[in-house]
């Protein structure tokens, strides 16, 4: 059977004939200019746009199963849009078809409070939601970097700073509904915390990348908003150290929430963006939740251990104001990494290893890229074994583009010999289809094209992306 | 297309074949006498015994991969088992076949106490493992109330006392190994604490009942022992009450480790199995891990709570021979009610609802029961809202039966209409294939099939499992 998972042919004739049914269904919000395209397959990375034939914004899931039922009857590919805030290409149209864009789809449909759990539409992102559920006691926890959609960040399997306290969106989404190649809406699994009903529907879709259908529907599992939060940063002499002691720490089973790695790169970099005044050296950001007396208890732990691994400058605050500033500066991280070298694309490495591993892989990374003749900060969620280097580098000259691609590649590799994955939470995308065959092998990629094949045999959704390619992968842009 | 996930057809003669080549290869390690087949289909449940055709102990994966092979050269059903302990029906060969006993891989491959991670074969129990661990600081915490084997409990997606702390085989296998029907080992994920790189095949095989493959290795996280463990029992006037205190307790965030309700009918038939002597009426058994002072903060808060709720007699104790007594005595709660009325039959219920459901769904469960003239002692991982009743009946009595099984039917879908689940932890199996179908519809079904299709195309891996049979169903016996 041929199912190469190439790009579908394109077919001039059917995405005239597509585009004009989405026009009369959708009016005004089905748009086919070019300012639109671009920006729908406009990636926040080094990666050439590839822009789709036409967006459409649909307000419900009826409207999604609709337009999904006219692309796939003339074999269009659809491709999922939230915040376009992507690190990895997942928005790029490589063989064109219709941008699924969930801005209008962005309600919270129900909050359980005596549940702690929510219902919401894609389109809403991380913060719009926390917003909404201030008044409820409760938090939604995951925060990647950017302010990007829930639809997106379940389809990546995203995580962020919180996720060695609160779990990754795998751990987040109790089930969700999804529009499915056929047009079918499936529902993945109800409102229980935990089910043993057939295969993990939920788990598949979640890290799928809108390649087996588009999410419409997600209920989440939120928390409680702790009595007490507070905030500590301090230094280390080198990066190994702060990773041996993030080791020791868990082992000691201290709950901490936040436990974030800054190189001194990556310092420099946050005090020039954010206005900060943190010392110049490896440093980790922690933030502590509880009652009082525990999160006093687990600072008082956490720096006696620190101090075994000769941290200094161990500086703690429970005001709010204080803490939203450190912690909005941390999430800024990329940019403020991108404005050192003002100008320059960048690629954002993601890979992830298990903790014992971390300190090795990241002093050799910082080796070998400086033997490169990169200037490369790091920063990583230091408790779960994932940290990222955002390389700069001249897409222009081809020489320093196949170098910078060079060391991605190497790094992937060494995460992969280190048993850890070359993502730990950005996905696969465009960018890294070759290292998910190195890092699980033809047996995994086979059993994922046998689902993919099994639910979109004509490979309509979000085509391009995970798997390997006839045609069409990242290009330098 | 068809694929109806019927049984595949016996052929007496491709069987005999590969008994005759399986003896060859395995030598006494193959067994096709009356007792052992009848003891590998046999269930800890009411369901009929239906045997294999013969039992084959591997002891390594590649021993696994040839016995797959050969099975699946022939189209004969390949059934995992691992203590035996399901409770719907997941051992039993419908459609005879080679019962694949992981008894003799049960070794711990190794163990990472840096990463707090283990690799281990799927024979070994949870006690066996903790054992294991002893030395080590490290605990693996997911305890269904049998001992049964990891690979087992990854196959039905099992939790037990302590999911609310620590969460259900989900969370706990960080990646795994399976021979494929294709005879392919797949190897779902390595060592990093999370990844998103493609689909989550982890996910996907736990939980899959052995009908996509046999899992052969296990990565799984662990825990760390905490420094101070409590366990406290307090009694309260209703169902509701205790259900009303648990949401109050998860909403104020104390990280409560168990807690466990019992009815008054499931107290009595624990005293009188285990010697205790606990108060006669709804209670908590409950369980807080931390620091010393952490534990004392989380058990004063409780206790404050649950007094809002008219809870009394709070007891608690540090001491581990007592925690231990007690535990041990609710892991054996499913022997003891079986104890209420010696030499009945029994069906244990699974259904978990959102928490806020739960008072409601126990209180309109045990009315409908006493209204059919059932006793039916009631258990619950109260925090996760999951609940089980023991309804025994006289099995060789139609009518009883079809009353019984006429109850189990009514509080499943009182679950499902109250957005839960038919299952929270004991999984499909033959029992509650119809269940499924109610629960979440023909498209999850079709999804789960096309996956089920994509993988296994000639349905040797435990056929008869999770999906609509076209016959061979379960039956009382």
């Amino acid at each position: 059977m041929a199912y190469d998972l190439a790009l579908p042919p394109r077919d001039e004739a059917a995405v005239a004939r597509v585009v004009t049914e989405l026009k009369v269904l959708f009016g005004d919000r089905c748009q086919t200019g070019a300012a639109h395209r671009a920006q729908h397959g406009h990636t926040a990375s080094f990666m050439a746009t590839q822009a789709p034939d036409a967006v459409v914004w649909p307000e419900s899931t009826e409207e999604v199963q609709a337009l999904v039922r006219m692309c796939a009857a003339d074999r269009v590919p659809v491709i999922g849009f939230g915040a376009g805030t992507s690190l990895e290409g997942h928005v790029n149209a490589p063989a064109g078809g219709v941008s699924v864009d969930f801005a209008r789809m962005n309600k919270v449909l129900s909050v359980h409070t005596e549940d702690m759990d929510c219902t919401v539409q894609p389109g809403i992102t991380r913060k719009a939601l926390n917003v909404h559920l201030r008044d409820t006691g409760l938090f939604f926890p995951v925060d990647p970097g950017a302010d990007a959609s829930l639809g997106g960040m379940a389809s990546t399997r995203a995580s962020g700073t919180n996720a060695v306290r609160y779990g990754t969106m795998r751990d987040a989404v109790l089930g969700l509904k999804a529009v499915l190649p056929s047009g079918e809406v499936v529902t993945t699994a109800h409102r229980a915390r935990k089910t043993s009903a057939g295969y993990d529907l939920t788990r598949l879709m979640v890290g799928s990348e809108g390649t087996l259908g588009l999410i419409t529907e997600l209920t989440l599992r939120l928390h409680g908003i702790p009595e007490a939060i507070s905030a500590a940063t301090c230094s280390f002499p080198t990066v190994e150290a702060a990773c041996n002691a993030v080791i020791a720490v868990l082992q000691y089973g201290v709950p901490v929430a936040r436990m974030e790695l800054l190189d001194a790169l990556t310092v420099q970099a946050l005090n020039a963006y954010s206005g900060l005044d943190l010392p110049v050296a490896p440093i980790l950001l922690l933030e502590f939740h509880g009652s009082d007396a525990g999160v006093e208890e687990q600072a008082t732990t956490f720096g006696e251990i620190a101090a075994e691994f000769d941290a200094s400058g161990f500086v703690w605050t429970v005001n709010a104001e204080e803490r939203t500033k450190l912690w909005q500066a941390r999430h800024d991280a990329y940019w403020a990494c991108l404005a050192l070298q003002p100008g320059l694309k960048a690629v954002s490495t993601d890979v992830c290893v298990p903790i014992s591993h971390l300190a090795a892989c990241v002093t050799e990374a910082q080796s070998e890229a400086a033997r490169l003749g990169f200037q490369v900060p790091v920063l990583g969620h230091v408790g779960d074994g994932n940290f990222h280097m955002c390389l700069q580098f001249d897409h222009e000259d081809v020489a320093e583009t196949a170098r910078a691609l060079g060391f991605v590649s190497w790094l992937n590799d060494l995460a992969i010999d280190h048993d850890g994955t070359c993502t730990g939470e950005h996905g696969i995308g465009q960018g890294k289809v070759a290292y998910l065959a190195r890092e699980l092998g033809p047996e995994a990629l086979g059993m994922m094209r046998a689902i993919k094949r099994g639910i979109d045999p004509d490979n309509i959704m979000n085509p391009g992306k995970i798997f390997d390619l006839g045609n069409g992968g990242p290009a330098a842009g």
